[in-house]
C-alpha cells in the first residue's frame, strides 16, 4: 500500500502562518487551481460576535464554486465524507481549540485525520496557525494549547507533501513536493 | 502610467521581523548602499522612558549622513516631502499604533502611503514588525492591532519589490525583486 | 589565529525556532551525524512539575550514547570542559532566563560563551527559541527578556557557520555554511 500512500501525499499541502498572514487566501488559490466544486471544511465555532464577523468575512471573500461544511470537531469524518473532491480545511488550530474545550482525546483524533489524509488522492489544503513564536503564555491552558498546536503542525507537516510558511501574504517554501 | 509604477516598485523594500531581529540595522545597511544623504522617518513616539531610551539608542547607532524626520502620524506627507531622496521608514507598526491611538482611518492613511510609494523611484526601505506568530492576545485592542498589522504588512509586501524576513539578524528572502 | 577561528566556526550550528517546532530533535539528529559519545548540556532548571516533566520527556527521547551535563548558569565553563567532544546546548533561552533571575551580567556571560565557541573545532549545536514574533509582552521583565533573547540570538547567529529556523519540524536554512 506504500505506493498508494505516496501518491496520496503528493496532493496534501499545509499552509502555515501567523494571524492575518494571508493563509486562507493563499490556500483558496492553491485549491482553485483544480476544477470546482471545492469543499471548504470550516472548523470555526462562533463563540462571540467578533468570531462571527471573522467567519462571515471569510465566507463572503470566497468565490462561487465553494461548498461549505461546518465541522468544529469531527474533522476525520468530514474529510472521509468529502470523498475524492478537493478539500480545504480552515483551520487546524481552531479545530484543536474545539477539541481541547470539548476534552476530546487529541492524539486519537489527530491519528484519525492522518489516516484519512493518507487515503486521499484528491488535492487537500490544510490551513494552520503557527503560535509558538511569542513569549511563554501566562496560563497553563495557553501553554498546553501552544504545545499541542506545535505537535499537530509537526505531524501534519510530516505527512504533507508540501508545506508553506506565509509571511505578509507571501509563501515561503518549507517543504517542496 | 503603468510603466512608471513598475519602475517605482523596483526600489521599495519591506524589512519584516520580530523584535530585536536586526530589522533596523539591516534596513540601514540596505539604504546606505546608495549615496548619502539618507532620510530617516522615525514614527516612534516617546510615551515613556523605556521608549525614549529605545529611540535614542537607535539614533546613536546611526552613522553620519542621516537626516532624521520625526513623524508619528503623517507618513504619506513625510514620504511626499522626501522627494526623490532615499528614505528609511522605521517603523510601520509604531505608525499603526499611533494611528489606532489617535483613532485615525487606517485604510485611508494606508492608501495614501501606498499611492506615494507607487510614485517614488528613489530607494525606500520600510521596517515593520511581524506580530501574529504568538498566541491570541487577551484584549480586543491587542487582537485588533494584530489584525491591522497583518493587513498593513500584506498591503505593503504586495506593493514592494523586495521583502525580507529577519531571523536573528539574518535576512531570509521572501520576495526577490 | 584567524584561521583557527574560521575553522572552529565551521562546526557551529544554531537551531532556532518556536516552542514545539522540533528544534531539539533536529539538533540531536545533526549532532548524531558524527560518532558518539555526544555531550548534552541541559540548561533547564526544574522550577515546577510542568518543567520537570518537560525535562524528563526530553531525556527519555534521547538515544544511548548521550552524556548529560546539567548546567543552568555556567555555560562557558561547561563548553570548555567538553573539550573537543561534540556538544549540544539545549537551550540558550532557558540559560538566559536563569541568568536574568540570578541577576548575572548577561553581556559578559555571552562574551565568555562566544570566546569558547570560537576556540572549539568539534561540532557544536546550539538550540534557541525565537520569542520576538508575538505582540508586546505586558511586563517590563517580559519585554527585557524578549530584547535580551533577540540580541543573544543575533550574536550567536553571527558567530555560527550555519543557522536553521524550524517550522513545524522542518528546517529552513537561514545561513548556510
Amino acid at each position: 500500500m506504500a505506493s498508494v500512500e505516496t501518491e496520496a501525499r503528493t496532493e496534501c499541502t499545509l499552509v502555515l502562518g501567523g494571524v492575518r498572514s494571508g493563509k486562507s487566501r493563499h490556500a483558496e488559490q492553491l485549491l482553485m487551481a483544480v476544477p470546482a466544486p471545492w469543499i471548504y471544511i470550516a472548523t470555526a465555532r462562533a463563540w462571540d460576535e467578533e468570531m462571527q464577523a471573522r467567519i462571515e468575512r471569510h465566507r463572503e471573500d470566497r468565490a462561487v464554486g465553494w461548498q461549505t461544511v461546518e465541522e468544529p470537531l469531527g474533522l476525520a469524518g468530514a474529510l472521509e465524507e468529502a470523498g475524492q473532491a478537493p478539500v480545504l480545511v480552515d483551520c487546524l488550530t481552531l479545530w484543536l481549540t474545539n477539541l481541547l474545550l470539548a476534552e476530546r482525546d487529541i492524539a486519537s483524533e489527530t491519528g484519525a485525520v492522518l489516516r484519512v489524509l493518507a487515503r486521499r488522492s484528491a488535492p487537500t489544503v490544510l490551513v494552520s496557525n503557527e503560535v509558538g513564536l511569542g513569549i511563554v503564555p501566562e496560563t497553563p491552558l495557553g501553554r498546553r494549547f501552544r504545545d499541542e498546536a506545535g505537535w499537530l503542525n509537526q505531524a501534519v507537516a510530516c505527512a504533507a507533501r508540501r508545506v508553506v510558511f506565509m509571511v505578509a501574504g507571501l509563501p515561503m517554501i518549507v517543504k517542496a513536493g
